[in-house]
Parts: C-alpha cells; structure tokens; sequence
C-alpha cells in the first residue's frame, strides 16, 4: 500500500491507509491509546486498542489504519485533520527513540535558548521551529523570484577571497595551503564584477562576521541576500527595486504562511502606501522635534534613533519600514558613491524595520579613477583589489545595489527574541554546534598529510 | 526615453529608441562607422555617421536611434537581431573602456587558460562565458524545482564546521576567534540531521576541499548540490529521484539553452530509457569480457574503468549515464548502509556520465547504535560527531540521498576541457582570483583587534 501523508488523510474517510511518520505525543488509557502521530504535512489522532507495545515521543513508525469522521463533540476546529481520526489495525515501530529530554508534544517549546541549541538536532522538529524556516523559505524564495521577474541574473559568489577587502576587522582568516586567506564578510566585490557581465545579478550566498561579542540580533555565519544593478539612471531607481521586493515578500508571506505567523501571533509589516525616504539629518530632526533628544550633529544613527524614526513612520506615514538615505560618506564602505550636490553625504540608504536595520545599500562608484581614489583614501592597497579594479577599468554603468540577512529578516518579521532561533545552526563566538569551550585545540590539523580525491 | 533592450528592437523597426550596452566591436570606415552594441539581451549592428568620437571595445554607452530593416543582401541569419540595425542619432559615452588586452569581440574567446583566470573580470563578459552560466543556472533552478515539485524543502546549510568530521585531509583550517573550526567538506551531515525535521530536504551550498594537486576537473570552492530524503521503503528510491531529476535537467537545458548549446556544438547527454544500473563487480566483469583488462578484484573503479563502463552503456543501452552500485563499504563513508545480504559491499551508487564520476549517493545507516558504532570503527570520537548523533538518538527513518556539483555537470554537458571554465572564480592550490605566489602571508591577520557592527 502506498504511503498516505498526514494532510492527505481529510480526504479519505473510510479508507484504509499506511501512514509514516513520528510519535509526536502518546497518552495510554490502559485499553484505549491515543496517539498523535506527526509527519512533515501535520498532526493526525490516531486511536488504539489492546496495543500492547510501549512507544514514546519521537519512535519512528509506520501505522495501517481506517480513517474515521470524529463524533462531532470530539472535533478540535484547531487542527486542519481535527475533524478525522484514525483507527489503528497495525503499528510498526521502525526506530525507537530514546527517552526526551523535555517535552516535544506542546504547542510551544519551552526551552531556555542554550537547551534549544544543545539539542538542535531534536527542537527544529518542533512544529513552530519548522514554521520559522518556512517563513525564511519563503523570504529567499520571493527574493529569488521576485528580482528574476526584473531580469536579475543569479550568480554564485565565492567564500575563500585572498584579502580582507573590506577592512581586517572581524574577519576569518583561513589556512589555504601555504597561504593565509579569508571567509567573505560579503559577496559586494563580486557582485559588482557580476554587473559588467549581466547587468542586473543577485546572489543568496553565506556571509561571515567574526563579531567579537554576543548580541540577539548577530551571528556569526549568515544568509546574505544580495542584489546589484547596472545601467541605472538614477540611485532611486535601487530603492525602488527593494521597495518592490519587500512588498512582495509581505504578499507572499500573508498569503503562503498563514498559519505560521498565527503560530507567532503575528502580521506581516504594515506599509500603506509609498515607504517614506528621510535623510538622515532629516531623521535626527524629527527625533530632536519627538523627544528633545539632539543627535543632529552625529555622523550616524545610534540604536534608539532607529527605534524613534520607525516609531515615527508608523504613527504619521503608515509604514512599519521607513529608508533613511544620505549616510556621511565617511563613514560608509569605500566604494560608496559621494553625493555630486554634496559629497560630505553620500548616495547611500539603510532600509529599517521595525526599530532595527533592515538592509543597506548605495549607488557605487562606477569610474575607475575615482574608484581607485577611494581605495587609495582609506588606506587600501590597490593590488589587493586588482581583480575588482579590473571590471572598472574595462568599464562599468552607473550601478548600485543592497544587501539584507535572511536570518534577522525572518526574525523581525516573526518578533523572534534572538537571530538564533531564526538560524538552523548557528554560529557565533561561543558555538559552533557544540560550546567551543568543549572543544580541545586541534592543533595537529595542518600536519594531517593533503590526499588526492579521484 | 525609456531603455530599449537590444532584443526588443526586432518588433520596434521605424521606432526611435534608446539603448544603453558596451560596445562589442567597433569598425571605423571614415565617415561611416559600424558598431556592434552589446547589451544582456544581444548584440545589434549601429551604423553611425560622422560620429567623430573615438571608441573601443568595452567602452560603456548610450545610443538613441531609429530601427530600420537591414538591406535584404545585409542580412545576418545567424544572429537574431540580424534583420534589423539602428541608424544612430545621438551617441554618448558613459564611462571609456582601457585598452584591451585581447581582442574580446570574436565569436571564441582564443586566449590561454591563465589568461582567462587573470582577465576574469573581463573575459566573463564574452558570450560564450555568459553562455556557461545561464546553463549553470539552470542545471541548479531544475534541481531547486524539481525536488520541490517531489516534496522537497530548501535548507541553509552551515559552512563553518567544529571538527573535520569526514576525514582530516584536504579539509582547510579557520582561525575561529580562540578555536580552530574547518570549512565544510560537505553539508552531509546537517542533511542527515534536517532529515529528522522536513523528511525530504536538499541545499544548494558551498563546498570545500583541500585539493593538492591542480587537475582539469578539482576545484577548491564548489557549488555542492545535496539531496536526503526520509522514509524511504528501498534504497532504490533514491536512485530513481536522481534519474527523474537528470531527465528533467536536459530536458529543460534542450528547451531554454537551446543556443548555448549551439554555440558549444552540444547537445544534451543521451538517455533513451531508464538509465542502466550495474554491481561495480558486474562493470568490472564487463569491462573484463570487453578489453581483458582484469580489474575485477579491484576495491574502486580506475578513471579508465569509468570511461570504458559509459562506453559499454551508450553502445549497448542508448545511454551517456550509467548506475554503478554497490561499492565496498570499506571505501566509502562511514554512514554508507552495508547491502543486508553481504556487507563486505554497501547500498551505494555513483552515477557515471561521459566518462567521469557525476553523483555519489547512497542509503545511510539510519540506526543510532549501528551508526555509533561505524563512526568508532573509523576511529572517529563519537565526542565529535554529537549533534549529528543526537538526530539518530531521537529516532531517524530510513533515509538516503545524493550529491553533485554544479561546475563538473555543467563542465560535462558543455564538453568543456577545464573545470575552471564552468566556474565564476575558481579556487585551487595556486590561485585565489590572483596567483598565490604574488601575495605576501598576511601574518598580521589575526592581530587586528575586533571591533562591534551596530
């Protein structure tokens, strides 16, 4: 008999069909079992009589049974199988589980954040861990669609980059053969590269940050979600695309994951019409105007200037997300286009949401000369950009882009506490899957003898 | 005016219109020049009067013009604008190209492998670079859309490892803030672990091998494509997602890259039924019966077994692939499932194609202590594999799945001679976008204090 998945059971009443899946929870009434059996598609009650096997949360099964309408005061509206259950003629346990460490069964999982990460392997199971990867999902999959639908071109950006491009700080420094390299704080150099090719390219590629502390809102190893465009008329036309993407992966969201963000007690960001674009000494004056806090001459905005200013488009413009351009050139990334009508700003933009930064993004500078001017000012060595230098110097269109987290968009979108809950596994200075103070030095890793791989 | 694409201005002819692009060639015949612009979408012919501007090629510009249909004895069947040609109005350069090193406007791009790789931010804008990329692209969007139509999820795997947990050669080293960690060989084993939450899981992530040696088909960094699939009732199930996902790359590389192939004289690999499944014992007793090379007691296939086993199945079964199953549980993997019925041999499977190892898959030991005691057996510490084991402690279905990489499919369908070819920025032993040899060690590296990101 084929397989029958758990949602597919509604649609079955009356038939006899083999399921597979976990024992998510069993309560034994002596003669009477009730089992809620739960594979990838849900939850389903089965009930069993004279059973005479010991199960447990997490055995492994497979169960034949009738499918049965339950008596209508039995019916639980909650569940979409709430209103069928399944007689049991036959259970097999295929692996048996070992006995849970906390309970697996309830509607939340109620683990503090070092036992959820302890035993990662057994919480992403629970029904509201998998219910965040399926918002992530969604997230990276609206991205992907959403810019080929505007002619973006993916690419697959390298990790292994042989200088610390933007800046040494907090960068992983790797042992390559004889040579010391590094784990990519983005893929920015290659995307640019990858407009002189395709002109519109986006990539969904690792990124790496060696923060050097523990925040909720920071890991180490992330989901970068980047996009680039060449040939634009002006650096709006950048906002416009991201403008665009987000109110798609909010369409998507409400309509693809429902009972997900039910789960999480959640909606998707209200934006009503356009999101306000303020410059940032805009910003600093309403927040002076709001709450008498003067930050108007500061060259960035602190965390509660962020908080404030979201406050602030909600309340007065209807949108949960607001975009603050005109960052100090100063103190953007070198590449950044200076404004022509005021170089001491730049063209430059951070999209928040919900009081935190969302994603970040500029126009580039696109001549060669003037590219290799900013490198040089900051202190760089220009051969070590020689490869990137080289797509300029072979000619560049004006061209911009922007980059987000799919982890802390997925964490702001659900009102997760901590990025890592919104990380399968994450990374930071602490973990790496188990406590790095668990681990002994490998100090003997670089004598292990190179072997061929056929 | 709003852009035209190149490829638009077939349905525009009498129309005035604005293109953007490089200049791909240019033709100086006094007072009349020919250029060929070049933008993502093609190539068009601009005829130019008077233009008393210098260009060359790479050049990045703007033309208005009128379309007009090109003289009936002018017409170009090979290209698909070559109906058509624009009478230019008005040229403007938006940034000057330096000179080139090569000439980059040629049907083939005739320059040497290093040059390619030193040039790369160059020589990716030719066509026939462009050409490996979109296949590429769909190689990976066929795998993405086809598990997905087959129920299964996308996973972020994790790159930053703890320990080298399949075997310490060839694994490179991070300095991770006070701690060693690797870069994943594989995300094998968050495949197993993801198993235990969606059931059938895949991920597109980034792999990387030490490689010692510089061969035409190793690379250092790779696009590893990964599938697992849960509760399955055979481990030939595996095999069968795998040639249904094969059929359906083709298939849609015959539909949508039709001229890529074109333009490698390609056509997509021949399957005429199922794709031939054999014992490694029986390709070896064939390979015996057809040359009397006697390699039947031989643990592993040589390269040249490999060739002569896709020459038998294309002779005799119509088929460029080919099933080799049943390897010795010796030589490979420790999670490898031993075949039941003999385990001096596993439940495993490479899929050959034109001559080279394309797939290695298997059924995995999905029994906690059966798997405690493979990982000892290699002398692995079980200490070190204790996320991984957590997953199969808790209860795991019978599972099992495969792996490719992007770059060598992609090397392989196009008939290229260089696996460097198929990949944006290849990584090996000598270089990292530029040679090793021209960088000093960054011996500082690890000096440089950390500081936050806000």
């Amino acid at each position: 008999m084929e397989r029958t998945y758990i949602s597919q059971t509604v649609d079955k009443i009356g038939q006899l069909v083999r399921l597979k899946g976990y024992i998510n929870t069993v309560r034994d009434h002596g003669k009477i079992t009730f089992i809620d059996l739960r594979d990838k598609t849900g939850v389903l009650q089965c009930v069993g009589t004279d059973l005479k096997i010991q199960l447990r949360g997490e055995d492994v099964v497979e169960i034949e049974g009738a499918v049965k309408s339950r008596p209508e005061k039995m019916v639980n509206e909650k569940l979409p199988t709430g209103k069928v259950e399944l007689a049991i003629v036959k259970l097999t346990v295929i692996e048996k589980a070992d006995e849970l460490p906390f309970d697996l069964g309830g509607n939340d999982l109620n683990v503090s954040l070092p036992v959820l990460l302890d035993y990662r392997s057994l919480t992403l199971r629970h029904p509201k861990s998998q219910a965040i990867f399926k918002v992530q999902n969604q997230v990276v999959k609206t991205f992907r669609d959403y810019l080929s639908s505007q002619g973006f071109v993916e690419f697959n950006a390298p990790t292994i980059v042989p200088v610390a491009t933007e800046g040494g700080a907090n960068v992983f420094p790797i042992k390559y053969f004889e040579h010391d390299c590094y784990l990519a704080q983005s893929p920015q150099l290659y995307k640019q590269i990858m407009v002189g090719v395709f002109e519109r390219v986006f990539s969904v590629a690792r990124a790496y940050r060696a923060e050097p502390s523990v925040t909720t809102r920071h890991i180490c190893e992330y989901v970068s979600l980047d996009a680039e465009m060449g040939f634009i008329d002006s650096w709006t036309e950048v906002m416009d695309v991201l403008e665009n993407l987000f109110k798609k992966v909010f369409a998507d969201i409400d309509l693809n994951c429902k009972d997900e963000l039910a789960l999480f007690d959640q909606t998707v960001p209200r934006v009503e019409n356009l999101i306000p674009r303020i410059k940032m000494r805009e910003a600093q004056q309403i927040i002076f105007e709001r709450t008498g806090v003067d930050h108007r001459a500061e060259k960035d905005l602190e965390p509660e200037d962020e908080r404030e200013i979201c406050r602030w488009a909600a309340e007065t413009k209807g949108s949960e997300l607001v975009f603050v351009t005109h960052y100090p050139t100063a103190k953007r990334a070198f590449y950044t286009m200076p404004d022509p009508a005021d170089p001491e700003f730049s063209l430059s933009f951070d999209l928040l949401g919900r009081g935190l930064e969302w994603v970040s993004g500029s126009q580039r500078i696109n001549n060669h000369k003037e590219l290799v001017k900013a490198v040089e000012l900051r202190g760089n060595n220009v051969k070590d950009f020689e490869l990137y230098l080289q797509a300029f110097k072979y000619g560049m269109p004006p061209e911009g882009g922007f980059a987000l987290g799919a982890e802390r968009i997925t964490m702001q979108i659900l009102g997760l506490e901590n990025i890592r809950e919104a990380t399968l596994f994450p990374r930071d200075m602490e973990r790496v899957d188990i406590k790095l103070s668990s681990l002994k030095t490998q100090k003997n890793a670089k004598k292990i003898p190179l072997k061929k791989t056929p």
